[in-house]
């Protein structure tokens, strides 16, 4: 799809996944040391968060595609979207560069360079809050690149937006992202021991999307079909 | 329209409803967990709302219109821009899907399934509320639709943006919507006694801009008729 | 410029206003009604109001050119964008549709229909605030005309939304807003004897605008021009 | 590439730099006047700044280009965008437009008309933050323009709004706007002895951001590029 060489694709991935983490990371902390209404703090995280998607999906998409998400990329190796050979290479970019990305906040806050987090996010009630997180970003992706490819960056950052507050757990929806978060105890951290049953809920959530759109959104009928 | 078949379309009736309630009633409940302020609650609520409309309007309108929405049904299907056959399809749909909605923000959250909202709603100023927001919403798509159609998801979701502040109901403006907000003891709550008098009001708002705008959208010249 | 007859093009300014009007108090009231603190009142009021601008611009401009604002019919028939003989008229549905706009938000508000403001605001800082805010708002939409009229609705909205905040007067910059708001003793009032000194600041704004952009936006170079 | 001659460009590049530096200074004026809570200020400030940004660059972009901002000339000077010799009046044009535009807010909210900032914003955290703040300024500008113009002034907008929250200095981002906020004592400030440190890491950001997009974004297939 994308004419650029893998090289600078996984480089695009890698940055930005690293900008978008050291933005929820980030915005995060800032928003914490302002205020102690947690609401407000999250506002502030949204905010940054869904602002932040629009560019770099909009800067980066013509490069790699812009996923920043192996949940994401996983779907488009399964739809033939992505050369399922740069699965990996995708997945590995995206995990480094979420990183990347919690040092990089790390450093202007002047915190320590990477930390475990204590955050405490598990049970039924938030798995299935990452399966509806997730399920809800692939079927947006999905469903906006076959009818509005343009817009892409503007649903995703904006379905973020919303997920941030209707998901109880503040919809991660990302393993690379929740990974890097994983190494922050700050506001927006994730406790280790937590990652094995959000990554599955996202991963489940991502397929489950695709396998609903795939009969959704199969042309209803041949003359209607875009080139 | 819609060249898709009846069974996906009320699927995107029905999902696009579940996903709308679902962030109105989450938010509400995230939003309420987060802070004592209930502005900042308000804020948080409207924020989400406006961002999956403009989402859930983009991606699912190519295939059923995207109304999740009787009373646009009901105005869609009397100036025959929806097949009178369809109209309680569609309404049974959006309906099911708003309940589901309910359900999905209250597994999210850990709350009881279903239960009676206890959030007293009524009163002429509410009614009253519920006329301009619903007059306010069917006038906005119908005239979006006139002028604009790529612009609609947009326009809706500002309309509603706006409306959460400026109608003293934080504009319900959809009786699937306040059926589905009558099982939720929560923020976004109404008392199932309650729901009488905003559907009126909503039915008669919508109905009213269908009669206002039929006359102020006539094609005013015939040399300027888009086709 | 548009072929809609002159009564749906004063029907459409004054429903515009109304709405307009409606929003900016009615909001006011829902900000206030919920929160002790200014600052997120004046979010929510300004959230609101930036969003329905975008709303009432795509939606009526195409009928009536969506001014809503004497202070922008006056730079309009200036610079003969306007049939002068229309502008008595314009202004006429402006203040009255706006009047409109405050009884509509006292009724769904539960306030008595009209009353005097008692919110004082006068003196040099005011004035001068509304001469910038004018000033900016009338720039941005003769330079938005020229260069990118499909984004007048957003930039209009922007602008409103920033100069809520940045001016010291929170940006009236439209004196029939201003008189309706005369006639709300809440949030989004003011004093009716401190009217003068906002229209008279407004209106020489708006023409300090025509002025510098009739130089500044002269097209550069005749193979510049569009149609 | 603007066919505008050089007076009005540079008036343009004035006239828009002193309208962002009103703003944010105006609008932390406002917000901290108003609430106690820093976070609620931020915010306030942050989407006046936003807003504020996509109108100045839609609405003078075609005459001067609309960097506002000497980092971002400079890069455009290096890459052979801005032609050499226009450089050093750019740079005037902006840094005058700053600090009146500091002026005019100090007007607005009755403030001295000018005064010494004693905010202090220094250390290596504080640099690191301005280097990545500005270093995405321009990387965003850079592949903006490269994929997307139509688009950049939402991309700027956008990234401002995000860099308030994610770095911790509230991303500066720009040398002219930093000169301008040293002259005001209030939210938005910046003790000028905090300047070099502030301006150095900012143009090394930015030429950082010349030599990555340089690399990444040249076309990767002849075939691919756009006229």
């Amino acid at each position: 799809m994308s004419s650029f060489d893998l090289s600078r694709r996984l480089v695009a991935e890698g940055l930005g996944t690293a900008l978008l983490v050291a933005t929820v990371v980030g915005s995060g902390i800032m928003a914490t040391s302002l205020t102690e209404d947690t609401a407000l703090a999250l506002l502030g995280n949204t905010l940054a968060t869904g602002a932040i998607l629009v560019v770099l999906i909009t800067i980066l998409g013509p490069i790699s595609g812009a996923h920043f998400n192996p949940a994401v990329s996983l779907v488009f190796a399964l739809s033939r979207n992505l050369p399922r050979r740069d699965l990996v290479g995708y997945v590995a970019a995206q995990v480094a560069g979420g990183i990347l990305g919690t040092i990089a906040a790390h450093l202007m806050f002047d915190h320590p360079i990477l930390e475990w987090s204590t955050k405490v996010r598990t049970g039924p009630a938030q798995w299935f809050s990452e399966w509806v997180a997730t399920f809800g970003l692939a079927a947006t992706i999905l469903a906006g690149i076959r009818f509005e490819q343009k817009s892409v960056p503007w649903l995703v950052g904006l379905y973020i937006t919303a997920a941030y507050w209707f998901t109880a757990s503040t919809s991660f929806a990302n393993p690379a992202v929740a990974v890097a978060r994983s190494l922050t105890d700050t506001f927006s951290g994730i406790r280790p021991a937590d990652l094995p049953g959000f990554i599955s809920a996202e991963l489940v959530g991502a397929v489950s999307a695709l396998l609903l759109t795939t009969w959704l959104l199969r042309p209803a009928n041949p003359m209607r079909i875009k080139s």
